[in-house]
């Protein structure tokens, strides 16, 4: 697939071996992802949220409440951060120790979604992103709910992703030492299934979830 | 333990009864959590990236390369976030379904760390954290990579934490509905240590490995 256009801002400074322009391997990483952290500028000072997101095509949307102060200062210019903890890495010297990781940072002005349907359909989305098949088991949003949630777009044009993989990197003047080296590996595992409490008698678990 | 004093930066607009000040919950999801997402303001745009840290005290401790970007503006002014994502909540409207999640927000500005004992005991807990003991077990830092490595401080005064646990909260209206509702827990797990293929023979896991 295409490549996305490195710019002044998304071109690594250090370590440039591990960065990627890559569409798919973008995309990928921001898909794996469960949350995002939003990163914006209020009265001069960077605040980071972390929050729920979904991409539909080529966009990242998040949504919140119509006066929440993220969206808003999001619109005039939003990082989107998107970080997988691959593992830890235990080399032979503290220098050496390090992270496996795959991460995404997208640099975009917020889109207000007005647009009824695409509004829906991204809070489906959103839904479907938590568990595939949901958003047609659930109650969808009435119209008090819609307009009472503000929907917004980040394009995913401005972008990167940052991947360190395998073991350790050590000097080979350390390689001698008598010191166990190596990758533990780190997932984000689902557990199993807590019912609410207030759940009627005799509804099934769905298989996915 | 005592309370952090809330800051106008620091109140929750939203969600008010999420938010704790306690100081023992703040420290706890800090030293819970693998990364932290760093925020800062570069020619006026926000970017977050992750990082790794450590807590010592009453202070959060990261490191980079000496020209990095982030811990130069950092030192300007800067957020760090703390996630620790706990699960998937599913309500039965699409408009109910949620995270739990315990967060932390410090806003800082970053306190450049040239004492050379205090670097080294930064650096040295930040293998700690990664496996307990590891420090004694490696080489520590040389001369030359303590002066190539910068270390920057942030008080966990200006800090405040967010946590959602539990069940959905449907509207009472939707809770007859024929629709499984509840928790998916999530936890980062680790998985088999991987020994690096370089590693000599006849060297053992470490048992904290």
């Amino acid at each position: 697939m295409s490549n996305l256009e490195p710019t002044v801002r998304t071109t690594l400074s250090r370590r440039k071996e591990r960065g990627s322009y890559d569409r798919d391997t973008v995309f990928g990483i921001i898909d794996e992802a469960r949350i995002c952290h939003v990163g914006f500028v209020h009265e001069g000072h960077p605040f980071v949220l972390p929050t729920a997101h979904v991409r539909v095509g080529g966009a990242v949307y998040l949504h919140g409440a119509l006066r929440g102060r993220m969206l808003g200062a999001a619109c005039a210019g939003a990082c989107l951060t998107f970080t997988l903890l691959d593992g830890l890495v235990l080399g032979r010297s503290a220098m050496h120790h390090s992270m496996n990781y795959r991460s995404v940072v997208v640099l975009a002005r917020g889109r207000d979604v007005t647009d009824r349907d695409e509004k829906a359909a991204a809070l489906a989305a959103l839904v479907e992103r938590a568990v595939p098949g949901r958003s047609r088991e659930v109650r969808p949003p009435n119209e008090a709910e819609l307009a009472a949630t503000r929907v917004v777009a980040f394009a995913i044009e401005e972008a990167s992703a940052k991947i360190r993989s395998g073991p350790p990197v050590d000097l080979a003047s350390d390689l001698e030492a008598r010191c166990w080296a190596g990758v533990i590996p780190l997932a984000l595992v689902a557990g199993s299934p807590e019912p609410d409490p207030l759940m009627r008698a005799g509804i099934a678990q769905p298989p996915r979830v």
